[in-house]
C-alpha cells in the first residue's frame, strides 16, 4: 500500500488525501511534523516538506502540484481535471489561487498566529496580521459566492481539483470557527455540498489536541 | 497577436517568455508594475500579479502553472513536459522546486533587499537577509551540480520546463552578480548550455536602469 506522509496543518497535504480518496486510491497516513527535519524524511524530500507520497515499490513523490498532475495522469478516472483544453485551464487556474493567493493571505496568517505560536510557545497571536487575515478572507468567500451563482462547484457542474484545493485550506480556517457561514449563503451551500463527499469527511474528524472545532465543523447541514 | 503582461523581477513571467519563445509564438510584451495595482489590470487578473497573457481573443489567462499547462496542452511541440508519467512527473517536481523552494529561499531574498528596497527607497539591504540567501544559494547550486553529473539538463538529457524555470530564476540572481560560477563547473556548463538558446538570450538583454550586470551576464562563454 503506498504511504502518505501527512501534517494536519498542511492544506497541500489535505488536497493531496481528497485527491487519491478520490480515485480510490487505499493508503496508509503518517504524521510527519517536517519542522524536525527528520533525516530519514529529508532523504524523502531534500524540501523537507509534506506531503509526500511513498509507492509500494519505495518511491517517494514530492511537490503538491507535481504529484497531483501525476495522480491525474496515472489515475484518470474519476477526472479531477476534466474537460477541454480552456476547462482545464479554470480548474488549475483555481487551483493555483487556492494554493498561492488563498494559502499566504488567509491561511499561513491564521495557522501561524493560532497555532504555531501556541505550539511553540512563542508568544500570543499578532492582532494585526489576524485582522488582515479576516479581511482578506471576506474577499475569498465573496469570490466563492460569485463562482457559485450559477454552478454547484467551484470549476462548473461537477467537483473538480479546484473544489478539493478550496477545501483543503477551507476545512483548516473552518476549524477555528472563524467563518461567519450565515453571511455567505451561496459559499456555504457549496460547502456544504463539498463536506457531504466521502473525501472530505475524513479531513472534517482530525481533531487537534488542546483545540476544539466549533460544533458545526463536521456537520453537512450546518 | 497575444500580448504577455510582465514584469523583469518577476521569474514566473520570465518562464512564461520563454515558454513562449520555445513554442514559436509570436507575443508583444507589456511591462505591468503590479504594486501599482491598476484597475484594467486588476479585470484581467484579480490576483493582481503578473504574468498574464491576453489572447488575440482578448482573454486574459493567469497563474503561472496554469498557463504554463496551458501552453502544453494546446501547442504540444517541441514538449517541454516530455516522457511518460515518471518523467513529466520529475519535470514538474523540478518545477515546483523552483517556484517555490529556490524563489523563497533565494529569489525573493535578493530582490527584495537589493532591488526593491532601492527602488522604494525603504532603506540599505538587511545584511542577515543576503547572508541567509547567499547561504541557501550554495545549496541549491550544488543541488543542479547534482542533477546534472550525468545529463546535460536538469530532468535529462533535453532541454525541459525544469530548466526554464530554472533560468527564469538564475536570469534574475546572476544580474546581481552573486554568483562564484568558478566553484561550481558542473552548474556553470549547464547554464552555459541554457543561456545559448533562442528562448533565454532575451532575458540576459533586459536591464534594469541604474543598475550594471556584470560583464559576464549575457555571455555564454563565461
Amino acid at each position: 500500500m503506498i504511504t502518505l506522509y501527512h501534517h494536519w496543518l498542511s492544506p497541500a497535504s489535505r488536497l493531496v488525501r481528497v485527491l487519491l480518496t478520490e480515485k480510490r486510491m487505499e493508503f496508509a497516513l503518517r504524521l510527519e511534523k517536517e519542522w524536525e527535519r527528520r533525516p530519514e524524511f529529508l532523504t524523502l524530500n531534500p524540501a523537507g516538506e509534506v506531503p509526500v507520497i511513498l509507492s509500494t515499490e519505495g518511491k517517494p513523490y514530492s511537490g503538491v502540484r507535481a504529484i497531483s498532475e501525476y495522480l491525474e495522469e496515472t489515475i484518470p478516472e474519476p477526472k479531477l481535471i476534466p474537460g477541454n483544453a480552456e476547462e482545464r485551464y479554470q480548474v488549475r487556474n483555481l487551483v493555483d489561487w487556492f494554493h498561492t493567493k488563498f494559502g499566504s493571505e488567509v491561511t499561513r496568517h491564521l495557522v501561524s498566529e493560532k497555532l504555531l505560536k501556541r505550539f511553540l510557545g512563542i508568544g500570543e497571536p499578532d492582532s494585526e496580521a489576524l485582522r488582515c487575515a479576516a479581511h482578506n478572507l471576506k474577499n475569498h468567500l465573496r469570490y466563492i459566492e460569485f463562482l457559485t451563482i450559477e454552478n454547484n462547484y467551484l470549476a462548473g457542474g461537477q467537483f473538480t481539483m479546484a473544489d478539493a484545493a478550496a477545501a483543503a485550506h477551507i476545512t483548516v480556517i473552518d476549524y477555528f470557527g472563524d467563518i461567519r457561514w450565515q453571511d455567505w449563503p451561496g459559499a456555504k451551500a457549496w460547502y456544504s455540498r463539498v463536506k457531504g463527499r466521502r473525501s472530505i469527511q475524513p479531513l472534517l474528524s482530525d481533531r487537534v489536541s488542546g483545540l476544539t472545532p466549533p460544533s458545526h465543523y463536521a456537520d453537512i447541514d450546518f
